[in-house]
């Protein structure tokens, strides 16, 4: 059996999504800048798209700009919202993505700004007093925290941290990544600045992404060279990756409702076998509560052992599962997940990530439970 | 009849590039991060085109970095390019792309370098001598100038360029858009320290390019954000937009005299036609001399024509034929091409950019000259 749990790295493209994408890899070919034919067709699909993201966000289509991905929106967001707004503090949490992290860090590197973090407890919860009081010290500063963790799951509440912002004068980006297509974000009532995308965290392709910026807070372009994206982003736009995401995303809420019950009960099951089954299980941050954390991910401590130390993630991939030891954008690096460094995890404790999909099934769930026990039982 | 002539703003992509895509959209899903099964089937396919363009380039892997396109490419190599070896000056011409003259341009408003600007004769000629004197003034530029212009198809010598470069200790960043696909770049022998591909305009994918910077001039990233492209690009990559520009490559050096051979007979076809029955006409830059012009652009500048004025694009738009009035880059903002400003093209004379790809056809170029001779003996 082949089992793919680590859906909050990448997760595999829709059929729906390829199907629409197709026409514009075979006949629709022009440039979307171009004023014939051939370009007007492109342009017309493009504004579609543009039109059902905005639709779908409770957003209007000019607050919506494509990008590659996720990372290039969060780079765009943070940068250019820095620069354009004369921004000099920024306020985020050591649990952020690398996207936003060390965009930061380089923006404090320049003499930018100054960079001030949150403190977070062991369950990877931020305090909104201690925000609050770097609020006030610094008004019209920048905030940038994320929605949901992509290592622990951990939701935070944009509607407080967002009123907060607002009070305060603060530009509020939030990195949405893990959360675009499988919430709904109702842009007219989120009290947000800016939030990104990226098509294929909910099926839609890779390299494809979006950037909302709130019509009022707008920024200058991070990427120059053109008058695509109405002057906010050079470069011949990515046509198949625009057409997929706005694909992607459309399905997602065509029924996320019942993509969030079905999954909810897998990781609920997986969650009651891994205590019944494994002696001192624990989970990460909060991904262990489903109320109060990203329905998606579930992220196991599992008890010390000497069999399975360090080789766990190895252990599973010979026994055909995949799964995560933290963000996939940093295993190419050889230090472990800063998430768990910054919860104090145990490091004789071995975590694994398992993120899920509306494609997943209770049998993957009880196929891992299944090498899970065999795995630890060496030691039992 | 419908003839698209519009291909210097994109190409038609290759079945055989969508061929080569498409597992990557239905199958191999993975994380190229990832370091499980699913995750490393899709890192080796993309070390694997990483290969490949190395090899048709005579460069090293280490020097390739995809993109998502040229502009970014572009923007990357000259945002940090400046910052990384802090370069004080920039010397450009006023035809470059305007991925290069707006990003320059705001480099200099930041106050990060002067940027100096190259002379430009009515063809569009720059002067080496200038250049000589610019690097003597200035060492330790960065110097940025394009392979070959993408509306009036003047090619610029980049060894020489390249040489002087290197005598005066030049950052030299050449923006190859144009002619990547189109002519060989031998990297081992070509004195250039960065150059662009943006995959669409060799019959690949939109969204994707690469950037190769030679290594003895390492530049840092400009987008932040993860450990991919051996940290030089934040980002979950664009696996099939990296799968489909290797393979639009390979098709294209496979064959690429044969490419141009039937594309220069097409343009000299053209121009012969367009001389005995177009009485007045005359060519842009350098694009009528098909020695020292890209072979796939052809910038026609048409007798003055009442009929016509201004609306010569539109009347070949009516008549099926796709062609383009300058970068299709711009052609969303409402001013004219800022190259045949430069020239100080006759505003009176209505101009045209043919651009040509191996998919073209020589019945194309004479039904094309009909609907001109059409157009044009309204007032003869």
């Amino acid at each position: 059996m082949k089992v793919y749990f680590d859906n909050a790295a990448t997760t595999a493209m829709d059929d729906r999504v390829i199907e629409a994408m197709l026409p514009f890899m075979k006949n629709h070919y022009g440039n979307p800048s171009s004023v014939h034919s051939h370009g007007r067709e492109v342009r017309t699909a493009i504004e579609r798209a543009r039109k059902k993201v905005a639709e779908l966000l409770n957003a209007t289509p000019s607050e919506i700009f494509f990008t590659s991905g996720g990372t290039e929106a969060d780079n765009t967001a943070l940068v250019c919202g820095i620069e354009t707004h004369g921004i000099k503090h920024a306020i985020t949490s050591p649990l952020e993505h690398h996207a936003v992290l060390h965009t930061l860090e380089v923006c404090e590197q320049k003499g930018n700004i100054q960079l001030h973090t949150l403190d977070v407890n062991a369950k990877g919860e931020i305090d909104l007093n201690q925000l609050e009081e770097l609020l006030k010290k610094y008004p019209n500063a920048l905030v940038s925290l994320m929605h949901a963790n992509n290592e622990i799951g951990n939701l935070n509440d944009l509607q407080k941290i967002g009123s907060l912002a607002q009070e305060y004068g603060a530009f509020f980006h939030s990195d949405t990544v893990q959360t675009m297509g499988h919430y709904t974000h109702d842009l007219k009532n989120l009290p947000v600045d800016a939030i990104v995308a990226g098509g294929h965290k909910f099926h839609g392709p890779k390299g494809s992404g979006f950037l909302y910026v709130r019509k009022d807070k707008k920024i200058h372009p991070f990427i120059h060279g053109g008058a695509q994206e109405r002057n906010m982003r050079g470069g011949t736009e990515n046509v198949i990756g625009i057409i997929g995401i706005a694909k992607a995303l459309e399905l997602a809420y065509e029924d996320m409702a019942g993509h969030e019950a079905h999954i909810k009960a897998l990781k609920k099951h997986f969650i009651e076998k891994l205590k019944a089954e494994i002696p001192g299980v624990e989970f990460n941050g909060l991904s262990g509560q489903t109320d109060k954390s990203l329905y998606t991910v579930l992220n196991v401590s599992m008890p010390p052992s000497e069999a399975n130390s360090g080789m766990l993630l190895f252990n599973l991939d010979l026994a055909g599962i995949s799964a995560s030891g933290g963000s996939a954008c940093s295993s190419g690096a050889t230090v472990g997940s800063h998430v768990l460094r910054a919860l104090n995890h145990n490091p004789e404790r071995d975590s694994v990530r398992f993120s899920f999909s509306r494609f997943n099934t209770i049998e993957e769930v009880d196929y891992t439970i299944e090498k899970l026990k065999e795995l630890y039982a060496v030691e039992a």
